[in-house]
């Protein structure tokens, strides 16, 4: 890690391509002055906005490329089309050879998932990948992985998610060892899936330095904000991201034609706007805009396709911090607890033999 | 089906027992007037609340029995306990029987859901049971099931739980052929897991003519009303349901907070009053109290421990509609296109020979 933190952008991806990217890198640049951008996609579009911003030009470079991935390109497709070539894939091998320290998409999910796993290769040690998403939480924020990069994944891999989990948690929330809790389903007959159970008893027996595992939680410890980290396979969480996302939409809808039916109700609201600026605020999605993908050798973001300068300005933020704060290292020694811890318990290693094994 | 509708209510269910449960029917019956009332529990806490309401009373038998299921009890404690002589048995096998055409508990779940299959057995053609939740959306309200009883349902499982959730709907919202979808994740790369890919082919190629099925839907598209029914497997469907409640809260909580933070929102609070309760009547579980379980050869209802008396009379209500129109008659009307189908596509059966199959 250098003084700076440098963040290669693909330029072209989510809806709006440069006309976020750039506004969106120069928000940032405002709060983090130490960060340096590589612009990857078409220096056409791309050079008129940094000419327009020079303090954003100062610290920017542009790598051009004329070929960009889709926003509903397949990942098949995305591969095919622009492996080796596109703004996408250039941004992380850019990671990848430690050209920059991470990288940032507003791409489709699919194709940045699929060419992060070929382009930049999974953490030694981690069999699949995850997503991590921030969700925001009545005590403040959580952390909630996966959201949708492995189905049904296994009792070691959601170990290893909740291992990651608190990796980032540990950097975002400035806490040495974050609670963590394992999603599952409350009643009682037919608490959860085999592999949940056995997660559990895993993260119970190992006394990990690196977390605080406090065992199962429901749906609606998600909003309380129960704990730190919540890990779950990639579907449930998918589908509670989603989910939450929908019901949030439905209440602001509710409210909104609630308030517009009588003239009384308006000048309340003209009021109250204060308190509804409050809110709007608490439930602005662009605050918590970015996932982590967690399980690969280097930093990446993921950034909502259809976000604004200030959501993307986020989820650069967001990136700078795992930068900054050494995500991947501290990924490590809780991995390099995990085996240690496994190695001694399991087998009855000496402990001399415990670092040879990983 | 007589002309009234009997009704068996497990009378020490819930956290309240008969102080909400008598209430609460007495609200049912002011609604719906052929109704007809088995109190099952401890006849001394009864009789009292009979006694203080002649119009319910005089629809009412009671059923004594000391033994009642607690809500902290584990499914097999209250097998143990409760079988054949608790308060939640008698009212289920009084609907086994068919002294009455519901029952109805606030009873804890796992208890409940255990009991109904020891005594009431499976609908043949069903191999596994679901807990259909009524969800509020902005077009109105859909079903969503499974909500907890059946984890990892398999491809065959989900389409029985599409075909009896159509049947609810088909009673609920008066549609001949309701909109039908399976719940799933969208991101492309790993669009969904195999039983739920499967189950969406069975779905297209029989051509159901009790539901209209629509593909996939994602977790948001729950809260927008997006089909009638959505179908997913009891672990990911109780944690949508459980995160969009606690969603719910959480949002009302910060719009609590944001509102009686200054003089002067509290002010527009009050003038726009109206515009906050009808926001809250929108929101308010109460009225979608109710989770049916399907599967059981009668009907069963399972009403929130913890709900007031207006919550119990729509479980009760739910429980009226349910028997009144006939919800195992137009579950046995789907499963049995559903088998005609398969044995017509699959083993070129000849027609004749279709009947004789199921």
């Amino acid at each position: 890690m250098t003084d700076t933190v440098r963040i290669a952008l693909d330029a072209m991806g989510g809806d709006h391509g440069p006309s976020v990217v750039a506004p969106g890198a120069s928000i940032a640049l405002s709060r983090k002055p130490d960060l340096k951008f590589l612009f990857v996609g078409d220096e056409a579009e791309i050079r008129p906005l940094l000419d327009a911003d020079p303090a954003l030009k100062a610290v920017s470079e542009i790598l051009h490329t004329d070929v960009s991935v889709r926003m509903e390109d397949k990942p098949s497709v995305a591969l095919r089309k622009g492996r080796y070539k596109s703004s996408m894939w250039l941004a992380l091998d850019a990671m990848k050879s430690r050209k920059v320290d991470a990288a940032i998409s507003a791409g489709n999910t699919g194709a940045l998932m699929a060419m992060s796993r070929l382009c930049v290769r999974m953490t030694p040690g981690v069999e699949r990948p995850a997503i991590a998403a921030i969700w925001p939480t009545l005590r403040g924020e959580s952390i909630v992985l996966d959201v949708g990069a492995t189905i049904g994944a296994d009792a070691k891999q959601l170990v290893t998610f909740a291992v990651m989990g608190a990796a980032m948690a540990r950097i975002l929330f400035d806490i040495e060892r974050p609670t963590v809790g394992l999603l599952n389903v409350g009643v009682e007959e037919i608490k959860g899936v085999e592999q949940v159970k056995e997660a559990a008893r895993l993260l119970r027996e190992d006394d990990f330095s690196t977390l605080d595992f406090r065992g199962f939680v429901e749906g609606d410890d998600l909003g309380k904000g129960t704990v730190d980290v919540v890990v779950t396979e990639g579907f449930s969480g998918n589908i509670a991201l989603k989910t939450a996302e929908g019901t949030a939409k439905q209440i602001g809808e509710y409210l909104r034609s609630a308030i517009s039916r009588t003239l009384l109700s308006k000048v309340g609201y003209v009021l109250a706007k204060h308190a509804f600026d409050t809110l709007k605020e608490k439930m602005d999605p662009r605050k918590v805009n970015g996932g982590v993908f967690l399980g690969l050798d280097g930093v990446v973001i993921k950034s909502h396709g259809g976000t604004d300068a200030e959501g993307f300005a986020s989820a650069v933020e967001l990136g700078y911090d795992m930068a900054r704060y050494d995500l991947m290292e501290k990924i490590r020694q809780g991995l390099a607890h995990e085996q240690s811890t496994r190695v001694e318990t399991d087998e009855e290693a000496p402990a001399a033999l415990v670092g040879a094994a990983s």
